[in-house]
């Protein structure tokens, strides 16, 4: 077995999912997730938790779906009764095809989705953490052969995580203090409010409220949006390839909006309801390990020298105590992420925090270049 | 996909489990065995029922036991309540080496076992059914090539099962009206009282109290066992081929023994407990799409032609209402088959019943030959 795959699994049982003994604990296996999963029951019985292994499969998932009249029971008990008496759910995806879902009606996915929502408040109670082994299905997802397709992907996933979240503790002091955030570069000059937000500090760790391995990055839930903001890292999105979304913000919500390719998407997502409009989150990629995208939202937005905003559902975890309901409400939330290793700067109450990809607190920066 | 498949989830999930609308279901799904799990996936769509799909992998299993101090938590709360709330269980059997579990210790496997009585009782409560599809390791293990072998399980799985069921009611009720049976071949002459039994139709469907997919056999609870049986077929018993055995009974119990190899394989099966040397299970093998040893008793024991006596503990359904705890008791249930296909015959009551593999309701039966 790669020694990879045995340092991928201590790294998610014990840095993300932080498994105790006793612990209950599912663990999700794509079809072609096998050699992972296998590394990760090792680690779970070292740590004395229960073990049940879960089947994920998109083949399966289709073909129970499309053959199902589509009126779906709410909450089956037995997986209900699973998901309630689980203390974590650990999901390695890694599939043999990622496009398997793409003759299913979206409204059988929704209305399945929204049959099972006690089975996911159950599951986001648990200390979750999902995560991807490196399969050939991904690899051609990423435009890359299957041996740099695992390079990149665990050269993302095996960190110094402690060092980074050090280094992200910094970043989230800087947007904790500060109220106004502005990014600027070619086709950009956008303001946020960040007041009496919480910024997270994305550390690929249920201590650290992130359930994303690899993960990397510090976000908050920005509000008050003016100006406009271009994105020039391409993106798939609903399954079409979108390209160089350029926004414009009036008081918090967008008033205009262009492509360069699949324009009717952004047009589609901005028309699902009033919370599409605004902004849920502003993302601070600082995952160096990733040093390309490959056209997975799990790496891109973690990639360092990125920002990404996301257009509608807000995170309740970037409001105080009390005060989640303030998050802003939609049935989505779409990640969209710009470039900016270099002619770009990120200000915060009007102090350059990072310019052309450096922060501050790195050699070589300089506020004013 | 083979035709094959998907008659083998319709008979699975139609005859076999009776799946109905909103069941909820757990389809435990072996490593090489996602072919059936898509195409039964299908079929329990279709029904409308519930699925939740488990990964029942030998290799997952082996890392976590071997990981594991040991000292496993009785019925973890998780599986329990899957278990407790799921109406039927499908695992369909298929791994990549049918030796995976060679080097479990067996004081760990039966330490894990123990800690799951709670779980397996709840399972045995639902409506299981357990089936294999046809791998490439389990062609390997039947000394067969694949596609020998799947044409061996399919004539195995795919039989008319309504019309074998009629079939079998009829040796069935030639057993329930009996009180002794007798069964004389080469060095074998054996009497068993059936008194107050009630044999089971074992018909590949939960709806005869069957939870095997292939099936076909009619078994019953034997007792006051007298005189010798010599086993032809050779099987393997706890990892080890075991050939030619021969026991002698004297008032129901085993008082001498041998076999051509590894007899000691016998010797420490007698040895377990009292319950050992008394027999558990008389059985009939009525399914004439199996028509050779493959060194399973999935389908070694349901073949047409044999018959084949278990040491060890019996079956509650063997016994009237209110008299379950009558069944010899007993750790073990071990199967050995004889072959009855030629110079042989099966008496109940003094009357032959089976003469050389020809059944007295069937052309060219004689009672006297």
């Amino acid at each position: 077995m790669d020694p990879r795959v045995e340092e991928h699994a201590e790294v998610l049982v014990e840095w993300s999912a932080r498994v105790e003994e006793g612990d209950n604990v599912v663990l999700n296996v794509g079809p072609d997730a096998h050699e992972l999963a296998v590394a990760v029951a090792e680690k779970v019985g070292e740590r004395g938790a229960n073990l049940h292994t879960a089947y994920s499969s998109g083949e399966v998932g289709r073909a129970y779906a499309l053959a199902h009249d589509g009126d779906f029971e709410e909450d089956p008990d037995h997986v209900l009764a699973l998901m309630e008496n689980a203390d974590v759910v650990l999901s390695i995806g890694g599939g043999r095809n990622a496009s398997e879902g793409s003759d299913v009606p979206p409204e059988v996915q929704q209305a399945q989705s929204k049959a099972r929502q006690g089975i996911r408040e159950a599951y986001m109670d648990t200390d979750w953490v999902g995560t991807v082994h490196p399969t050939r299905s991904l690899a051609q997802q990423a435009n890359m052969s299957y041996e740099e397709y695992r390079e990149f992907a665990y050269d993302a996933i095996l960190r110094d995580w402690e060092s980074l979240a050090d280094e992200m503790a910094k970043m989230k002091d800087v947007l904790d203090a500060g109220s106004e955030v502005r990014i600027v570069k070619e086709d950009t000059d956008l303001t946020m409010s960040i007041e009496n937000r919480v910024a997270v500090n994305s550390a690929a760790s249920v201590a650290y409220d992130s359930h994303n391995l690899p993960s990397g990055e510090v976000f908050t839930a920005p509000a008050a949006t003016e100006g406009e903001v271009f994105f020039d890292v391409p993106m798939t999105i609903r399954g079409e390839r979108v390209q160089d979304v350029h926004l414009t913000f009036e008081d918090g919500e967008v008033v205009d909006y262009s492509a360069a390719e699949n324009e009717s998407v952004i047009g589609d997502i901005l028309d699902t309801d009033d919370g599409a409009k605004r902004l849920g989150e502003l993302g601070i990629g600082m995952n160096r390990g990733i040093d390309q995208f490959t056209d997975s939202i799990l790496f891109d937005e973690k990639m360092g020298d990125t920002i990404h905003l996301a257009l509608g559902r807000a995170y309740g975890s970037n409001f105080p105590e009390g005060h989640e309901d303030e998050a802003n409400d939609s049935a989505v939330h779409v990640d969209m992420i710009t470039d900016v290793s270099e002619d770009s700067f990120l200000e915060v109450d009007g102090e350059v925090v990072q310019r052309d990809g450096t922060f501050r607190w790195e050699d070589g920066f300089d506020a004013d270049a």
